[in-house]
């Protein structure tokens, strides 16, 4: 199986079906939050600072096979290298279209990139994460509708992201909202640092007054108060989109906070949404998501079967030891590479990773 | 006939057969240029303070029916609306989708935006009039490609532009490429300021240490000395999407630059290329788009028949007297909207046109 139906099985095949031999967009929304500079949050960088690089690195990464604000690619402190590795490798194998959109960045790329009126995001501890979350979401989902209607409407949207520190974050907005993310968000690192995340997120709700469900509806202050700069973006690309054609949530635990905020907005949206992830997310240990989504509706999660193990690259073979997992929509372009070219397939996806992961590494 | 076929009639045929009944993205790429602030140069705004607001509330005007940057929509001194009026009725009548792409600009629309690394103009006298020209470029390129690709390649899309003292930067960039500009750009005005146009490109050639055609073979110097920021922009989008997809380049002699960059720059992308322009710019007698499009390559020229002398409101019957005349991708818009979908015509564009100007101007 190149493709797992790893939850809501029934709605994930009916999923599938509508998206099969289509030519998806595939967008990443980035940001940037202070939260990914705490002390053993994040991995997604060499060290905390440079956090702020790895989105802007990942998205030139997918234009240009090579990164241009930073030397070589965003890896982790071991050496272990971008999940945007893999986007690159779908998206170059089965020809898809990129845009990136910006939540709020301090790094911008040297590619184009979409203005949503969006800014760099706070420490989720101050209780004030995110500024202009309304306007944000309002000019996503003009964007949004205007990316569902060129293509008259035949098409589909493959949504990822690339924020350092996004988990976290994403925990602070569930919780806000009354959903229970602890324990159950996933991480870069090999062990998930739970109870930091829950103490992050204790502290920014003390500081901004909040108690856990205080905003079940308010999804705007959920995220003005501890969500980060990608959430109004995406979620607003979603429900502008959503509204006209099918969207895969190409991400892991962090898509639930938009499923969150999206069902809260606009439920009609929902039926328009599958999660895309990789088997590394769904079958980490350390991590729920299907708990996560069951709180909220009945979504397919759908995971792409990349197995590292076949691979010689030790840096690659560290994905089966529950590092990095997911990131830049790697298991969504994986998925919608898979399904608009009946010659791709795990397998193909697989040299074509190991042969850019080595071209990127002779670079470097 | 609703489309009139002003010029190499027979390729316009073609080129129309291969647009009808297809859904295109329509983009407005907008700049400021410190040009339009020379006394005499532009109406483009009520005041030469004003013009740097007017591509900003064009495009808002396209997407919210009303402008948030300034009050009102951009007028001439006189009061004459701006030609955005059009391109938003034609946009809302076929429904098409809308993208706005920021050559360089001061003042940014409350919208969602693409950057492509530009920045605002200088004056042209200076003889170094836009940054980083090679960059924007190649920026462009990239994001055209993608927006080809997005759709199967089976569409097309409708360039416009926003940017005051734009007919003058023209001037300036097919002078310094050697192409007879003088007396036959247009202009906003119902008196053309060809003289004074003329004098200005004089002094930013003299700046510039260039002659008439010294930058024959080198059109980013062209730019980057006499040019304006919607030039790259606009050139890179057609050399990136013009290699899959047909580009109808919404708009008045400003166009003819474009095409002067793009053939020397790579001449197998304008077999893919049209002017779409309004009637009033095919038969203004002081200024001859035909005879600069004459000197570059066989493109066909398309504008659509608006005659607002069938309308009753005054500000509006102004364009039947020289006013305004193009702009917005006023006249590329209502040829794609006519050729989307067969209910629309010049007729129902008129109906929509003046419903829409009553709406605006009781607003005001």
């Amino acid at each position: 199986m190149d493709i797992l139906f790893a939850h809501n099985k029934k709605e994930g095949i009916e999923f599938i079906e509508r998206l099969k031999g289509k030519n998806p967009g595939f967008i990443c929304v980035i940001g940037n939050t202070e939260t990914a500079k705490i002390s053993g949050i994040s991995v997604a960088g060499a060290n905390p600072e440079i956090t702020d690089f790895t989105p802007a690195a990942d998205c030139e990464l997918l234009y240009f096979g090579e990164c241009k604000c930073i030397p070589g690619v965003p890896i982790t402190p071991d050496g272990i290298p971008t999940p945007g590795l893999i986007t690159m490798s779908a998206l170059n194998l089965a020809d898809l279209s990129k845009l990136v959109v910006i939540g709020g960045v301090r790094v911008y790329p040297q590619i184009p990139y979409v203005e949503v009126g969006g800014s760099p995001g706070s420490d989720i501890r101050t209780g004030n994460a995110v500024k202009n979350v309304k306007e944000v979401i309002g000019r996503s989902i003009i964007l949004g509708e205007n990316l569902a209607d060129y293509c008259d409407k035949l098409n589909y949207l493959v949504i990822g992201e690339s924020i350092a520190g996004g988990t976290t974050t994403t925990l602070g907005v569930l919780s806000a909202m009354g959903i229970e993310g602890k324990g159950k968000v996933s991480s870069s690192m090999p062990i998930n640092p739970h109870k930091l995340k829950q103490e992050i997120i204790e502290e920014g709700m003390k500081s901004a007054n909040l108690e856990f469900g205080s905003c079940k509806d308010d999804p705007i202050k959920a995220i003005e108060c501890l969500g980060d700069p990608m959430i109004p973006a995406c979620a607003g690309l979603v429900l502008g989109a959503g509204k006209k054609i099918p969207i895969l949530l190409a991400g892991g635990t962090q898509m639930t906070s938009i499923l969150a905020v999206v069902k809260k907005i606009n439920p009609k949206i929902l039926k328009n949404l599958a999660i895309g992830t990789t088997r590394w997310i769904i079958e980490d240990e350390q991590s729920d998501i299907k708990g996560i989504v069951d709180q909220i509706e009945t979504i397919p999660i759908l995971a792409v079967n990349l197995d590292f193990n076949k691979l010689k690259a030790e840096g690659l073979k560290a994905y089966e030891k529950d590092i990095a997992k997911e990131g830049v929509g790697a298991g969504g372009s994986s998925i919608a590479a898979i399904l608009k070219n009946e010659n791709i397939n795990t397998d193909t996806l697989l040299v074509e990773i190991e042969k850019n992961y080595e071209i990127l590494m002779t670079k470097k």
